[in-house]
C-alpha cells in the first residue's frame, strides 16, 4: 500500500487536482492519495515549502510527497526527485524543498528526464498532470529512483530569513499566518531557549508588547495576545478564541522581537 | 476495512488536517479517511456539533467519527470517546456531541488518558495530531474502548435552543445557513406537524412572510422565498435558484415563527 | 477496485458531500472516492459541465463519474446514467453531460427509476444522498446499467456558444476563469490552427490586444498578458506570475477575437 501526498497552488474549484489524481490512479489504482493543501497562494513557492515542511514528517515511512507550486512550468527548470531515509519528494527544482534539505539527509537526488514515465503528450503548462503525477504513480509501484533520470549534486534553495541576536534582542519575522490568525515566526524553540537562559522575556510585534509566554492558547485571557511555542516548534503570537492577525493588524514579514525584560 | 471521518475547524490551507491523516495512516495504513468538513468557523463548537449531527448516520456501522473543534486544547477539558450501537465518537469534551447524545443511546463513555496510545510527545496546542489522531488509528485497528481510559457517566452538553409553542405561534430560530443560503431552523418535522394539525400555516422571518410550505426547492417561483422541510428533517426557508440569506438579509439566530393562518 | 468521482455545487462547509460518501461506503466500503470539485457556483450547470469535461478522461477505464448540480431536484427532471466505452456518468438530466456527449460515443443511456437501488426514504431536496449516491455504490459493485431503469434515446443538451469565423476574424468567448485568473476561451486548438494557417495573429479581449502566442506561461514578461493554448486544448489569455482576470478586468462571457495581423 503506497501513500502519495499532494500539495499545490491549484485551488479546489478547477479540475487540475482531480486530473492529477486520475493519472496517478490509472497507473496505480491502489495508491492512497492524501491532500496536504491546494490553497498555497498562486506561485508562492516559499509558502508551499513552509506547509510541506510542517506536514511531511507525520506520514509513514515510504510516503511520496508530490509538491507542485510551479510558476516556471515550461521553462528550463528541472523536475527533481529527492530521496531521504524515509521519504520521496517530487516536484519542480525551484526551492520547494528548501526546508526538507535543511532537516533531512538527502541520500539521492536526481532530475526527472525519462519520458518513458510521462504521459505520451506533455503539455508546456501542466506538468502536474503530464509529468509529476505519472512519475509519482510509477514510483509508488516500486520503480527505482535511478530510472527517472540523472543524479544531481545540487538543487535550488531559497534564501530563508533566519532570526538574529543583537545584544538583548532576538529578531525574527512572521513567516506564516494560519487560518486561526495565529502569527507563526521563524524563531525556533532552541534558539529561543538559548537566548532566554531562563530570564523573563517580552515579545514585540509592531507597536504591541506581549509580556508573557504561555504553554497553550487557553491560558490567555479572551482578546489578549499571548506568545507561545506552537505545535511546529516555533514561537507564535496568538489570541485565545480570537484572531491575532486581526487584533494586531499583522501581516507576513512583520518583525517579531524577543527582548529580555 | 475501517472508516474514520474527520470534522475540524482547521481550514484547508494549513498542514493541520494532513498531519492528522499522516499520523492515522502511520498507525493504520488501511484506514479509509473521509472529510466531513474542516470549515467549521474557528472555535464554533455548536456549528461543528450541528454538521456532525447531520452527517454521522449516513456512514456504515463501525465508523469512527473524529471531531476536533477544540478552543480548550491544553486546558483541563477531557478528551473523550463515546460509543453507540453503531459508531464511535472521538473528540474534546466540550459539547461537540450534544446532538449525538440526544439521538443515540450511548453505551459506553470514557475519558482518554492512556498515553500508550498518544504520540510520544504531546504538544499543548495540537491534540488533533498528538492525541486524537493516534487514538483514532488504534481504535480502527480494534483496540477496545476500555483500553483508552476510565468510564465516565456524564459529559458536556450544550444548552441548545428548542422551539416553543405559544397559542397559535410556534417560534424557533435559524441554527444553520448552508452554502446555498438556505436558512435551516431548529423546528423539526414532527413538532411542525403536531402544531399544524393540517391547518394552513404561514412562516415569518424578520418582516417577511412566507405563505406556503412546498415539498421541493423547484416548486417555488424564481426569487420568491418558500418554506419546506429539508433533507435533515427541519423547517427551512429557501429561494429557488437563489440565496435566501441574501434575499431576506437573514443571519444565524434570527427568529422563525410559524403561525396558523 | 472501483473509483467514483464526485462533482457538485454543494461546497465543503456543510455535511452534504460527506453524507453522499457515507452512503456510497455503506454499500461499497472498498470504493475509492475522488473529489473533482464541490465549488461549482450554486446551480451553474454549464460551469459544472465544463469542469467535468476537463477532468473525466484522466481517470482509469471503468471510473464512475457522479455529478450533482441539480437546481431541479424534486421536479420532473430525470436522473440519468450514460455509459461510454470507458466510463459511467451519473447525474440529473439537465445538460451536465453536454460536453461528454460531444466528445464520447454514448453506448447506452437510461433513466434511473428502480427504487430498489435508492435509500428507503427519498427526500425531495437531496437526491445526491438518497438516489445518486446509492446508485453509484451499486453500480460500483457491478450492478448492470439496465437494472436501474429504462433506455432512453435523448437527453438534455445545453446550447453551448461555438467560435465563429467572419473573414479575417475568429470570435469566441471566455467560458471559464481558473483560480490563477487564466481566461479560458471556447476556441480549440484545431479551430485556431485552421484559421491561422501559419499567418501571424493577434488576440483581442475587450480593448486589450495580445500580439503573440506563447507556448508556456513562463515565456511572457511579468505583468504582460499573453495568449497560449492551455492544457485543456483551448486558447487562453494569461499573465506570467500574475492574474489575467484582474489585469484585464475580464469576466466570463467576454468576447475573445483572433485576427490576422
Amino acid at each position: 500500500m503506497s501513500i502519495i501526498t499532494l500539495l499545490t497552488d491549484f485551488g479546489t474549484k478547477d479540475h487540475y487536482v482531480a486530473s492529477m489524481k486520475g493519472v496517478i490512479l490509472t497507473i496505480n489504482p491502489r495508491a492512497t492519495l492524501v491532500d496536504i493543501t491546494h490553497q498555497v497562494p498562486p506561485h508562492e513557492i516559499e509558502e508551499g515549502a513552509f506547509i510541506l515542511a510542517n506536514a511531511y514528517s507525520s506520514f509513514p515511512r515510504g510516503t511520496i510527497h508530490l509538491a507542485v507550486v510551479d510558476p516556471g512550468v515550461g521553462s528550463q527548470r528541472n523536475p527533481i526527485l529527492l530521496v531521504t531515509g524515509n521519504y520521496f519528494f517530487l516536484g519542480p527544482d525551484n526551492g520547494l524543498f528548501t526546508f526538507i534539505a535543511q532537516r533531512e539527509k538527502i541520500r539521492n537526488a536526481m532530475t526527472i528526464t525519462n519520458p518513458k514515465y510521462f504521459l505520451s503528450k506533455v503539455s508546456n503548462t501542466f506538468h502536474g498532470r503530464d509529468l509529476f503525477a505519472p512519475v509519482a504513480g510509477h514510483l509508488s509501484l516500486g520503480v527505482r529512483p535511478e530510472s527517472f533520470g540523472k543524479r544531481i549534486d545540487s538543487w535550488v534553495r531559497l534564501s530563508i530569513p533566519v532570526p538574529e541576536v543583537d545584544g538583548t534582542c532576538l529578531t525574527g519575522q512572521v513567516v506564516h499566518i494560519d487560518s486561526f490568525g495565529n502569527l507563526i515566526s521563524n524563531i525556533d524553540e532552541k534558539t529561543l531557549l538559548d537566548f532566554c537562559l531562563n530570564r523573563p522575556i517580552m515579545v514585540r510585534i509592531g507597536h504591541k508588547t506581549v509580556r508573557t509566554i504561555k504553554r497553550s492558547y487557553w491560558e490567555g485571557r479572551k482578546r489578549e495576545p499571548i506568545a507561545l511555542v506552537g505545535s511546529g516548534g516555533f514561537l507564535e503570537i496568538s489570541v485565545r478564541e480570537g484572531n491575532a492577525q486581526r487584533v494586531l493588524k499583522a501581516k507576513k514579514g512583520d518583525q517579531v522581537k524577543v527582548q529580555i525584560q
